[in-house]
């Protein structure tokens, strides 16, 4: 039962679009992740995902618009909903999601991490 | 498909030991609440609970010892142990836990609040 401190373990990513998990409960996972750039269109069939801003700021774009998501700000997208993130700069962030959720869904891509390491 | 800000939320809330709300993802609540003082001693049976300090600190004593929770960490209470979070300030605190959960789990006590409202 160790307390974990999200900034020291996001200061250990070095890389972008590639989740961590660090924590886990209930059968979800808590992933630390760093995203810079533009990610690939997907969605998840059956996991609904929570996005949480920890520094930063990061544009979640699905297919009827797009929403800014700011510092100490959440968005969750449900199942079935495509989406696609974009981060002009790096942004820090925390994911909700049940164990086992691929991080490209529907999307096989250079970005898929298909195993995630724990930190 | 609304984002969240976990700020302005937090700053609505008036009172202590008393969860609200904010989202719900794979039958998981995220709830957000202010600390302050002692609460009781209490498990969950069945669920899993993760704290997540967003502002201040607090103690997360169990019966092993205690272990103090500071801004930006996480500590995750495996369900069946026993725990009384105790908060010597004002402290801000977002839940991760499945929906249903009871803040005082197996411990009937004046801070129940059986039917969390949204905010």
């Amino acid at each position: 039962m160790e307390k974990v401190n999200v900034h020291e373990k996001l200061e250990m990513i070095s890389s972008y679009w590639d989740p961590k998990i660090a924590g886990e409960l209930n059968g979800q996972h808590v992933k630390l992740v760093k995203f810079k750039g533009e990610f690939v269109w997907h969605k998840h069939e059956n996991e609904d995902e929570m996005f949480y801003v920890i520094r930063g700021s990061f544009t979640m774009k699905h297919r009827d618009g797009e929403k800014k998501i700011n510092e100490n700000e959440f968005i969750i997208i449900p199942k079935g909903v495509e989406h696609c993130p974009y981060a002009e700069e790096e942004v820090w962030v925390m994911l909700f999601e049940p164990a086992g959720t691929l991080n490209t869904g529907n999307t096989e891509s250079n970005f898929t991490k298909s195993d995630p390491a724990r930190i």
